[in-house]
């Protein structure tokens, strides 16, 4: 391979966004629930409300204003709090439903190109999660999308959340390489460029309807990251992984 | 599936001598290494010395003699020791000899049965080292196999080696589970005793050359496990996972 990143030993992959469409799975999750409770929201409005708690939740862990805790207890506060706004009434509402509806973070379709760009990416590097999920999230997650994982590092492996260093830092560490022998994938420019700076090498996928069709961040490469693609096939295409 | 194991949702392996032939693939990997250096020591009992500084190794973390290290700088320290105990003239020996050496623990063919059963199992429960390696050292070594884990889990997560309870309840608590919905998969009675203490299900394969011809121990199950068998394949056959 003739490509700055020869020397790759490792891929880590952004999931949320990058490898699966959050949006449109929560929605299809959410949906039922709303209609089951007469809760008049738009299940897309509804996925959107409930990821813009996501970055707020992982910073009160990051100032330290709170000790670690995994990402799924984040993500549950956070649907209680959406739930609250739009007047549910909790008494109604089974502890499984909720328990349930949150786990909705681990039904997730891949989009269309991962599992094929994955799969032939897996062909010439070992590949895993680099995410702010906890482990069994992406174990879970794997296994509903199919999605070839070597191994599962992240925030859990490193209790700390991107875009701190140590996550990305002790990703690389727990797979044996030196950061600049591991390369972060993901859509979204402000990971990449935590990364760059911890000395990993970046691959920018573009995923322009992650927030749906209105998305207005994250459509183009806002740095010279090492790769810029598409889809996961074409990152495979780059590196010079076979057709399968 | 009509087993005690049926509300199993993992399963962990132990994988020197449960899931990999060790002891072969150590002689093998020593053998031009010792003809080189003109040590007149036989392969065979070369892996069988470096091995039997194994557990020593791990007790002087487990007893908080050391702080925690990871299991690849034991084996390097181990390997020296026998090294030296051979006559061995470390002036002669590259540093680069010397590491890819200890990284035979990561070239180690897969029993027989082991790919084929591991794909199967992986059908129906998710599936991961619950070993005492490091991280790294579990990926390499599924990287040479094709060893189809969806998880790494075991001693590097815990930070702690079998059979100390943290060990087994760690690799539990970050799939999600309970201790009794997680199975420990292993050839050597103490381990499945541990895992068995901290709540865990027992599965024991029986691997009477592991230690070679002359094997005395482990020959057969020693406590009542909930399953016995003598491959991966007939675990699989026990636990109704569909052929391939």
């Amino acid at each position: 391979m003739s490509n700055p990143l020869h020397h790759i030993g490792y891929l880590g992959f952004d999931v949320f966004g990058t490898v699966v469409d959050w949006r449109s799975g929560i929605a299809r999750a959410s949906q039922p629930f709303l209609e089951r409770h007469g809760l008049d929201v738009d299940p897309f409005r509804f996925a959107d409300e409930w990821r813009a708690l996501y970055q707020p939740a992982l910073q009160t862990v990051r100032s330290g204003e709170r000790p670690w805790v995994r990402l799924d207890l984040l993500q549950r506060e956070n649907l209680e709090t959406i739930l609250a706004r739009h007047g549910a009434d909790f008494a109604t509402i089974a502890e499984s439903e909720l328990a349930d509806l949150n786990c909705a973070w681990e039904r997730l379709d891949p989009w269309p190109d991962t599992v094929e760009g994955l799969t032939r990416l897996k062909t010439r590097f070992p590949i895993g999660p680099l995410s702010n999920s906890h482990i069994a999230g992406m174990l879970h997650l794997a296994r509903f999308g199919g999605l070839p994982w070597d191994v599962i590092t992240g925030a859990e492996i490193a209790r700390s959340y991107k875009p701190q260093p140590q996550t990305y830092l002790k990703s690389a560490d727990v797979v044996g390489l030196p950061p600049h022998r591991v390369a972060l994938v993901a859509a979204h420019n402000s990971d990449l460029q935590a990364a760059r700076a911890c000395g990993l090498r970046t691959i920018f996928v573009r995923r322009p309807i992650e927030h749906g069709p209105a998305q207005s961040t994250d459509l183009a490469a806002e740095h010279e990251w090492d790769i810029v693609a598409d889809s996961l096939i074409e990152v495979a295409d780059i590196l010079g992984c076979p057709t399968l």
